[in-house]
């Protein structure tokens, strides 16, 4: 049924690219349209950050797609946050349990891989330089300009994704339809991507196997390991204020700043001050938008109808999940499309909207509160209630990363478990007796009935 | 020294016109460009509605520009709802004290008004058909398309504003800038504007100086008095549901709806039908952004930079407050834009997002908790404080409509307002005991302290 059916995809990133294959998998007739240049030939070029942590909702949707070994095999994974203070001391904290990590992937590697898997179908099409110019909804067509022939160019299709990222043509488009429900907001600050090389060796100059943060309060440095013993560092710093990006002009300024905060990675980064130069200071943007759709025909999937902030390194794995999901509702609806599109994007715009939340939150956890006493005494009791109640409490991090619930219900449970700690961390001598403390237990016990 | 500024007012709608001629007084080379056709010759194009509720902030601005008594002759005082139960029973609840109003206006006939004193200004000058295509920031220039002569035309200027509306084209160019955030959303109610032709003698058919309303929970119905005796309703209606648009297809349907809602109003619409097709159904939107200004350069007022739902009657009225507060800007900057602009647009931005809110919660109110008897009781008590305690406590709606207090001062006095009543409704036998009742004068004085 579905060999006759045309598919427009309008991005080749990674989640247009791996959408691409699936629906080809299926037999859609598909045609993908990228503004930039094919990577394949022409190398990946950035705007983007280097690398990305992959999560189980990430890895669900590779093995759908037939790529996850080749991706893991060069994957590197990150069982935990490894704290850098001040005082150049180090403290680890595991992510979830044993064996369970985040992996540090190359964004441009994974795309490419996508590229190449999807040009062995007969059935899928890539255009590129092809940039989106204007949806026709009516006419169910779509307009792009062929930057290579300079000429504008027009195609139609039974079904249109909209995988052409936070800047989305798709969504320019469906903003002029009326009772389009939009919103940008972006944060104060931005971040600029910094470099570790590699040592002599080609080793790993700090744990490779762990992502690191400098937590500064107001700011912070992190750092993802590359396979070539490198990292890629991103320095996450306030455009305003005291300590902020319109500060660090000179090289003066930035060696100065990183003398006082940073001093250990400082170190270990010969070209900081290239770096800083050469490096565009990037945005931070949350976009949030519904209706996704038009009728049955135009869908926005992934950064298009939901970018939201890395904090939580799930921008990417929230886009491949809309594949995840939309490809199982291909079985549940027997990829009648007019029941799949206004479905998915009822039903998924509020698991968008609490993994923004969540992301725009784990900021605040990631440069300040993973170096508060308290936030990390939170950690180990909720470590240990999972230990004693095996099932029956799950923390949010791992809701998030290490499991498929989805968004919205680990946006609920953040909520109730902000409560229950609050009675616990309230409990006198909490920091020295929490372990196996019966009070603790009662007021566990009690929370667990009330969920 | 302002008398060799260019400036540029993009938009010769309300609060464009009104901006206008605020700047051609102080000297300023004016030019106005505006997409539509000059109403002076043309007559005046709908789309917007009828009348408006001008209320204390609009007037203040009016005899700034030397225009409040020639409106002020044909505008209707309203000096409160009159409430249309199913029964047809009436109520009738003051807006404030006594002698206070709000003034149903003519749209058209205040903006001809408007750009016919403007156009006695030798140094203002108006461009009709002249849609905005673009702004180009770094240049200090500005891109129109005229409709007339079918060319395009730039102009450049000092000051350019942006008074075009919710779908503003000035909007469109700042949203292209990095880290401009904006959000438009709208409710899933549409409105659709009725009428209540005048009696055979010319005369107002139902109570003239009053805001009509038919509450009716979910959706409702509103009449506005015009001087020539005929009365402009609007049904305010969910899109979709049960009681909503998407029902309201044949002559039946609507007639139905009619007889079971709004009987008498019914009884005073000869022309229900008629209207009901031929008006559109039109969308409400509340539009927030942020920053409104780029450098000193290019600043939105009015609804470009906060369009807001018309439920609190300050849609107007708070663009004509943008065009008060910056004129006195001039007097305290000495006409400094370099501070005006920056300063205005960080400034406003709480009030335009508290009217917003407020706008948003008095459709609860209309709709809704004006039938309600709990709701009414309160009323009653809030004026029985006030009258007890003069200069001590204003309602919201006063603060919001019979002074010049910032909104976001209005918007927490509601907060406030809400927790003291809440205590004051819980006290037993409240409906019966509620003058003069001690424990009340007690709950008051305590709340009073803590303000």
């Amino acid at each position: 049924m579905a060999k006759d059916q045309k598919v427009i995809i309008v991005g080749a990133g990674l989640v247009g690219s791996l959408w691409a294959i699936l629906m080809a998998r299926r037999g859609y007739q598909v045609s993908v349209y990228e503004r930039r240049g094919d990577m394949r030939s022409a190398g990946f070029i950035g705007g983007r950050s280097i690398n990305l942590a992959m999560s189980d909702r990430g890895w669900k949707a590779l093995e759908k797609a037939g790529v996850s070994e080749k991706i893991k095999a060069v994957a590197i994974p990150m069982y935990g946050r490894m704290m850098h203070s001040e005082q150049g001391q180090l403290t680890f904290q595991p992510y979830g349990k044993e064996g369970q990590a985040i992996y540090s992937v190359s964004r441009g590697g994974l795309n490419l891989e996508l590229l190449r898997i999807g040009s062995q179908f007969d059935n899928l099409r890539y255009y590129f330089n092809h940039p989106c110019k204007s949806v026709d909804f009516r006419q169910k067509t779509i307009k792009f300009e062929d930057k290579i022939a300079q000429k504008k160019v027009e195609a139609s299709a039974d079904l249109i994704f909209g995988a052409d990222g936070a800047f989305s043509a798709v969504r320019s488009s469906l903003q002029r339809l009326p009772r389009f429900n939009y919103a940008q907001n972006y944060l104060d600050y931005g971040y600029k991507e910094l470099h570790i090389p590699p040592g002599p060796e080609g080793q790993h100059l700090i744990e490779k196997k762990a992502l690191h943060i400098w937590p500064r309060g107001r700011f912070m440095l992190i750092a993802l390991p590359n396979p070539d013993g490198s990292f890629t560092c991103t320095l996450f710093l306030p455009y305003e204020g005291h300590e902020a990006f319109e500060k660090l002009q000179t090289d003066q300024d930035i060696e100065a700043f990183f003398v006082k905060h940073f001093p250990d990675a400082l170190a270990l980064m010969p070209t900081l001050l290239e770096n800083f130069h050469q490096n565009p200071t990037g945005n931070l943007v949350t976009i949030r938008c519904n209706p996704w759709h038009f009728e049955d025909q135009v869908l926005l999937i992934g950064d298009a109808s939901h970018a939201i902030v890395p904090f939580y390194g799930q921008g990417m794995n929230s886009g491949f999940e809309d594949c995840t999901i939309l490809d199982e509702m291909m079985d549940d609806y027997q990829e009648d499309w007019s029941k799949i599109v206004p479905d998915f994007s009822q039903q998924r715009v509020k698991d968008a909207n609490a993994i923004a939340d969540l992301a725009l939150r784990n900021f605040v956890e990631m440069r300040d509160l993973v170096a508060d006493p308290k936030f990390l005494l939170r950690k180990k009791i909720a470590s240990h209630l999972q230990d004693l109640h095996p099932g029956k409490f799950l923390p949010v991090y791992s809701m998030v990363t290490f499991s498929h619930l989805p968004y919205n219900k680990a946006l609920s449970a953040s909520q109730a478990q902000d409560q229950l700690f609050e009675h616990i961390l309230a409990l006198d001598g909490i920091e020295n007796n929490w372990k196996n403390n019966p009070e603790v237990e009662r007021i566990f016990l009690q929370w667990l009935k009330e969920q």
